[in-house]
């Protein structure tokens, strides 16, 4: 019963209202339900999937450059979230604080960890010593919790899932190095695993993180126009190590503060790749983080030899990709809505006229274009096919993103792309804050990042404030 | 330089203090660290990739069984916590009290998750109507918090890592079936993954989880005689759905109540692997859930074509088993005893005059016993010296459980035993908590388990109270 409800309310349409259709999609796709706690939320088996494959994806690329995977406690002590001034100021105010042990008050109270940049330089105080013991580049899986007041599925919640990674170094050379390879790494995930571009940049001093020295960013665009930051990857050159005394005896015999970083992607990715592919009809999956890359429907499956051959089909295609059966006794066109709504980048359809043929209807989620395929194919085909959907989605998201590109070469041209063409808006900037506070208060468009192409000049002076400007920005409301 | 001091400082021996070795290994081979939040521990690089490798092999067991996974939020509100009596009893007294979120007192204080039973039936009661919703078959990966008062790595820590399947079923028969399932799972894992041998059986009344109608249970023998719990899985029957409220209309249309288990795994099995196998040297990992399953050691490796020689073998090792090269500038003799430390099943010990006569030395972990091996037959003979390996650390721990497991006919040789004898007791029990209670008061010997094979009977008698007893128990000291 629950099940039939589901479908039968359509969801909204994008154009109507897009935060709508986000929700809808979210819930109606069976990523998550709300739970009783206020701002968590329940990621269910399909939302849960998703995430398995990111997490595979990114810790296969993490180790092939030599990351290491460690535990850290999830409490942090007040006294040692409170070492890093700039950082404690960041965090304490949107911090859980855990007060009693059974029932007994604690002598000092813990909060949960909002990230771990604190509890990483303990450890690291006490492991490194010497220039032998560097660099150390250990990343983490867990979940962290930031008392947030507004909250949405995936994209804002009290606790969300995530890695943090965190290195020392002895040269502010190789920090550096390391954090713009991790950002690196991040935005060719994107592109190349979840179909999504971004643009990579630095964060201006503003919007940079708690405690870095520099912070990097990848920014998404979503398709109502909003901006979303898709990974941060921090520079803490020795902002850390000064505080918490983190040092090493260099081959001069010398000591010295490390070098650290630190680079984060959450469960939040799940909400930019609704955004990004999403239709009317649900989700759209890339292929390559699809939990079920193809789906099979019999048609008449009650008719003698259909539902062995369905199931021989997928058989076949287990194989080499992710299949999936759909024997259960709803009609073929109630499991073509549901393969939709749940993103299965393609459908094989097969009924007794297809069997009798020796072919079977191969149908696109992103296009929704149908292909006939003889049967004997089925598995080149499909699998071209997946091959194929991911490289045009990239393709599709890109055009999107660079139509949504707009420059502002006077504060006039900012204000009206700002009101009217959702996007992000490329401009100069002199590189003073009250320029960029300017911009934020009149018109809710905060800096998304600073490009690393510097070529991208598209004008010599800042069109807030008139003055020589060197930095291009791009600019965007964001979530 | 702490590397160095690290191996010179040799480790307690078992046979002298069986607890102080435990924490050296813990410390030394580099699993853990402690952290500044007292009771909760850091899981350094070589600890996390056991537990990984545990996580990997587990979770393919489940899904082959039909497990999907979730996420759930984690803290619980008061209130939710309260809903089945027993359950709160059991855990309010050491759960971890959040009060605050940011500057704000919370409404409704929130405990951080030491188990999720309510949170899955507060799930469960929104997504079970029909009886085609059912099975449900989910479960978590996560930490869970329990503020213990002694703690000890691995062991029992006020944080620890681990999995917590919950499911809901139509019938009894189908939730007892589960139950059953998953135990033999475990034991199935523990004995073919971790090479060690395990009893299975139900524990008693007194012992059960809270809240439960029947816990089931896989114990294993360390190497002091102490038993170590290592897997529940517990039948909860209908003692969750009905205080929940989680029901759906079966078939005929009637509304029924749900039957629902629960079942876990910890980090605690890597306190066992170290229990079970380690020695005077360090570890002993068994090669299925070894990070590295073998390390090739260069003799003179400076002189040329030595590591060019190891780095070779090393590669070709790489293709089919987790390898690696230890071309660090310490002498072998310091590489090996590391090697050791860190408990690698087999070493390969590669010199100039052994590359002259094409050939190198395999070194066993477990035995110590060296073999002379062809450098062209390097990879099938180290693959199957690992599978030689694993089989006989399963043969091995068995043989010692076995000799430790004693027969009490009477409680005079029931004292006896657990005076002098290390080991598991088998004993007759009349099924009377009064019995049981004065075996743990009068020799801190508690009941493990009553074993599934109900041949097993060794009297007719209760040895504490002379009554008729039908119920063999196996009894130990434990962690």
């Amino acid at each position: 019963m629950a099940q039939e409800k589901k479908l039968v309310e359509a969801i909204t349409s994008m154009s109507e209202d897009f935060a709508q259709w986000y929700t809808d999609v979210v819930v109606k796709a069976d990523l998550i339900a709300y739970s009783s706690v206020k701002g968590c939320m329940i990621i269910k088996p399909d939302g849960y999937a998703i995430w398995e494959n990111i997490q595979h994806e990114l810790d296969r690329r993490f180790k092939a450059t030599g990351v290491q995977n460690v535990y850290m406690p999830m409490f942090i002590p007040e006294s040692l979230l409170q070492v890093e001034k700039d950082h404690v100021e960041g965090f304490a105010p949107e911090v859980a604080w855990v007060t009693h042990g059974g029932l007994n008050p604690l002598q000092e109270r813990l909060c949960v960890r909002p990230t771990s940049e604190t509890l990483f330089c303990d450890f690291y105080k006490d492991i490194i010593h010497s220039h032998r013991d560097l660099p150390k580049v250990y990343n983490q899986w867990c979940s962290v919790v930031r008392w947030e007041k507004e909250t949405r599925p995936f994209l804002r919640s009290r606790e969300f899932l995530w890695q943090e990674g965190h290195t020392a170094h002895a040269t502010a050379e190789e920090s550096e190095e390391r954090t713009i390879q991790m950002l690196n790494l991040y935005a060719d995930f994107c592109e190349e695993v979840l179909a999504m571009p971004v643009v990579r940049g630095q964060k201006t001093e503003k919007e940079k993180f708690a405690g870095a020295e520099a912070t990097y960013t990848i920014e998404a665009l979503m398709h109502d126009g909003k901006a979303l930051q898709s990974g941060t990857s921090h520079n803490f050159g020795q902002n850390f190590s000064k505080p918490f005394g983190i040092q090493y005896t260099d081959k001069n015999n010398q000591l010295q503060y490390v070098h650290q970083t630190s680079w984060g992607m959450t469960t939040r990715l799940i909400g930019a790749i609704i955004m990004v592919h999403g239709d009317d009809s649900g989700l759209v999956l890339p292929p390559r983080i699809a939990p079920t890359q193809v789906i099979v429907i019999p048609i008449q499956q009650k008719k003698e030899g259909v539902l062995e051959k369905a199931s021989e089909v997928c058989e076949r295609l287990g194989k080499t990709m992710r299949a999936k059966l759909d024997d259960s006794d709803k009609s073929p066109g109630w499991k073509f809505s549901e393969a939709e709504m749940r993103g299965i980048p393609v459908r094989v359809e097969l009924g007794p006229k297809d069997i009798e043929a020796g072919k079977c209807v191969l149908v696109r989620r992103d296009t929704r274009e149908k292909i006939e395929c003889s049967l004997d194919e089925v598995e080149t085909r499909v699998a071209e096919l997946l091959e194929t959907i991911q490289k045009e989605m990239f393709e599709r998201a890109k055009a999107h993103r660079d139509s949504h590109i707009f420059d502002a070469h006077s504060y006039a041209e900012f204000t009206e792309i700002a009101n009217n063409k959702p996007g992000f808006i490329r401009a100069m900037w002199c590189g003073d804050e009250a320029c960029e506070n300017k911009i934020k208060e009149d018109l809710a468009v905060t800096s998304r990042c600073m490009p690393f192409n510097d070529q991208e000049h598209i004008s010599d002076v800042c069109p807030v404030c008139g003055k020589p400007a060197k930095k291009l920005v791009y600019w965007g409301k964001a979530y």
